[in-house]
C-alpha cells in the first residue's frame, strides 16, 4: 500500500481557492461537488452570489496581501472569479511558493487592455489600429492615421461594456482623455472595426500542458453585455480552425494555466481579436449543458494539472440568453413561470437585483438553430416582460 | 407592480429541507443553486457527504420531532434523503401544517415492504407471490404454496442487499423467522423470482398533479447493490409502455408528490413489481447527464410544485458505473487518473471509505451501448483496480 492511501478518507482530494464570490465562482461549485474538490473562497460579503452556496467563505478583500495569502495557504492552487486584483500581491506569494492559475504574468496581461494589443500584435495576429502610451502620440497623430468615430478604452479595470466609449469628434475624444486622465486611467485609442458578428472561443489548457479547444460560438452584445449566444457559430470550417489557430497560439504564447476566452470580431470574413479573460467566461455558460464537460469543471481540472474533459458539444445547438436586471426585481411568480417550458436550464445568480446587473443567464439545447433561440427567448420574456431585461 | 415584488431580493425563491445528508442530498445541491432554491438539511454530523457540500446544515436527528419540526418550520416543504423517519411525526407535523415531500401516507408505504406488496395486488399489478403477517400462516402454509429457495425480507429497515436472504430449506427459513423475531421485525416470505434482467424506471409528480415519466433503465445488481446501469433499457415498445403505465398506476394510487422509483424484474417478458423508493434513487444518477432534466433537480421541482422539466435522453445510450468501497481508500493519484478518459463524468460522494459502501459513481453518453458502457468500467477500474470496487 502507497503511503498516498493512509490520507484520511474525508481529506478531499484538492482545495482549489477562488478571489472573489461572483457567479463564476459560484457556477464552479457543482462540478467541485461532483469532483471532490473543496473551493474555498475570498469574498467581500456572505451576500455575495458564490459565498451564499458554498461552504468554506472567508470574509476579506482582493486588495489585500494577508487575506489573499491566508486562502492561497490554505489551497493547493488558487484562481479568480475576477481580474481585479494586485499583480504584485500575486507575484509576490508566487514567490512565496503559492500556487495561483493563471499566475501573476498572465493575470498582468489580462488585467490590461494596452499589453494585450501589444502581444496579440506581436503575435501576427489581425488587431484594431490602436495608439496606447500617453506620451508617444497627440491627437494629430491619431486624426492622421484614423477616422471619427474612435473608440476610446480605459487600459484597465472596465468590463461588460464599462470603460470603453465612442467618440465622433476631436472635442469628443479630449473630453474622454481628460476624463481618464483625472482617473490615473491610461487610454487605448483605437479604429472602430467595421463588424459583421461577434465571435468568441474558449480554450482549456492544464498545468501538464495539455490544451483542448471549444468551438467558436457567436454572441449577441447589447450595450457592450453578452445578451445572447449562439453555439457554435455559423461558418466555415477555415473561420472556425482560424479561430482556434489564434485561441492556441495567445495560450501557449501566455503559458496560461485555465482558460482563455478569446473575444473576435468577424470583419468582413476577418477575425480580429478584440480581447481576452483568463478565466470561466459568459461566453462559455452554454457549456453546462451544451458540452461534454462545462468550462468550469474543465478550469477546475486545469488549474489542478488534471486530465481535461471532452470539449463536445453534445447537441447541434446550444443557446444562452442572459438575465439581466431591469425595471424591477424577478417576481417568484415570473421565475417559476419561465420554467415552464420543459428544455429550458435555467441558472439564478441569487444577486440583489440592480439595473443593467446579470443575474442569471437561460440555455436550451436543440437541433434547431433558431427554434432553440426562441425558447430561450421566451423564457426570459417570461421572467423579465420584454426585451431579455427584468 | 405586485405586493410579490416587493420581497428582499436576496430571499431565495424557495426553501427546501432534506431529512438526511447522504448522497442524494448532495447530489440535489447543483440544480438547487442553479434554481435559487436553499436547501435546509437535517444531518447528524458535519463530515455526512451533503453537510459537507451544503451551506445550511442543521445538526440533529432524524429520530427527534423537535428537530424534525425546527427543519420543516423553516423550509417551504421537507423531503427525504433516506425513508428511516418514524411516520407518525411526520404524520403530527403535517397536521400543524407543516409541508411534506412525500408525505406521512407515503413515506408508510416506502418503508414497509408488506405495504407495498399488498399495495401493488389490489392495483392488479404482477407481484413475486409472497406471505405477509406474521399469525396468518405457518410454515406449512407457506411450503404447501412454494417451493424452496424462498425469499426471506424484513418488512422494513432493509436497503442496498441488507434485510434480505434467501432460504433454501425449512431449518433456513425458520432460523431467518427466528432472528427476525427477535429482532422485533416482521418477515415477508416471497417465492425467488426467475429473473431475466432486472429493471427501474422513475416517474416524477407534481404537487400540481403534473407527471412525467424517464425511460425505463436496466440494472445490474451485485450483492443486492446496484453495479451497472445503462439507459434506456434494450426492449419492445410495449414492454416499456407497460413499465410507465405500472409506474404511473402506483404514483396515482398513492399520491406520491416528488419521484417514484419502481424496482421491476423481467421474468420471461412479463413485468414483476420489487419495490419502490419515494425520492431520487440510484437508478436514476445517470439523468444528471443523461436527460434534460436530471432526477435531482426534477424532485426539486415536484416537491415545489413547480413545472416540471423534460425527462427526454439526450444521447443514444448513458451508462452508470457505481463506485464501491473494496479493500483500501481511494488515492488522490487513482482518482485523477480515472478522469484521463475524456468522457467520462465522476461523481464522487465524499464520504468515509468502507467495504461495500457507495463512495461514488461514473456515468457515460455515448451512442454505442457496449463502448460506452467499456469506458465507464474502464474508468472505475482505473480508480478501484479489477471489479468496480476500492
Amino acid at each position: 500500500m502507497s503511503s498516498e492511501t493512509k490520507r484520511s478518507a474525508l481529506m478531499p482530494f484538492a482545495k482549489v481557492g477562488f478571489i472573489g464570490a461572483g457567479q463564476l465562482a459560484r457556477m464552479s461549485i457543482p462540478p467541485a461537488i461532483a469532483l471532490g474538490i473543496e473551493l474555498h473562497m475570498l469574498a467581500t460579503g456572505f451576500e455575495e452570489s458564490a459565498a451564499r452556496a458554498n461552504v468554506m467563505t472567508h470574509l476579506g478583500s482582493p486588495s489585500s496581501q494577508d487575506d489573499i495569502s491566508l486562502l492561497a495557504g490554505t489551497c493547493d492552487v488558487t484562481t479568480f472569479d475576477h481580474e481585479l486584483v494586485d499583480v504584485e500581491i500575486v507575484a509576490e506569494l508566487e514567490g512565496e511558493g503559492m500556487l495561483f492559475a493563471p499566475g501573476a504574468s498572465v493575470l498582468q496581461v489580462s488585467q490590461s487592455k494596452r499589453l494585450q494589443r501589444e502581444i496579440f500584435e506581436s503575435l501576427d495576429l489581425r488587431v484594431p489600429d490602436f495608439f496606447v502610451g500617453k506620451e508617444a502620440w497627440s491627437i494629430d497623430d491619431i486624426e492622421a492615421r484614423l477616422s471619427y468615430p474612435l473608440i476610446a478604452k480605459a487600459d484597465r479595470g472596465g468590463y461588460d461594456g464599462r470603460g470603453v466609449w465612442a467618440a465622433s469628434s476631436r472635442e469628443e475624444l479630449e473630453a474622454i482623455l481628460h476624463s481618464l486622465g483625472q482617473a490615473g486611467l491610461e487610454p487605448v485609442i483605437e479604429e472602430r472595426v467595421d463588424i459583421n458578428r461577434e465571435m468568441a472561443i474558449i480554450v482549456a489548457r492544464s498545468r501538464t500542458g495539455e490544451i483542448r479547444s471549444y468551438p467558436l460560438v457567436e454572441t449577441i452584445q447589447v450595450d457592450g453585455m453578452l445578451a445572447e449566444l449562439v453555439a457554435p457559430a455559423a461558418g466555415s470550417d477555415s473561420v472556425k480552425a482560424e479561430a482556434e489557430r489564434i485561441a492556441l497560439k495567445i495560450a501557449e504564447r501566455l503559458d496560461v494555466v485555465g482558460l482563455l476566452a478569446v473575444e473576435l470580431f468577424d470583419s468582413r470574413g476577418e477575425l480580429i481579436v478584440n480581447e481576452i479573460a483568463t478565466r470561466p467566461h459568459n461566453s462559455g455558460h452554454y457549456s453546462i449543458e451544451g458540452c461534454v464537460t462545462s468550462q468550469f469543471e474543465q478550469h477546475l481540472r486545469a488549474v489542478l494539472g488534471w486530465p481535461l474533459g471532452s470539449t463536445e458539444l453534445i447537441s447541434p445547438f446550444s443557446v444562452t440568453v442572459n438575465l439581466i436586471g431591469g425595471g424591477a426585481p424577478v417576481t417568484q411568480e415570473a421565475f417559476v413561470e419561465s420554467l415552464a417550458s420543459s428544455a429550458v436550464h435555467l441558472h439564478w445568480y441569487d444577486k440583489a437585483w440592480r439595473p443593467g446587473r446579470k443575474l442569471g443567464h437561460v440555455t436550451v439545447l436543440g437541433d434547431d438553430r433558431d427554434e432553440t433561440l426562441a425558447i430561450a427567448r421566451q423564457a426570459v420574456t417570461r421572467m423579465c416582460g420584454s426585451g431579455g431585461r427584468t
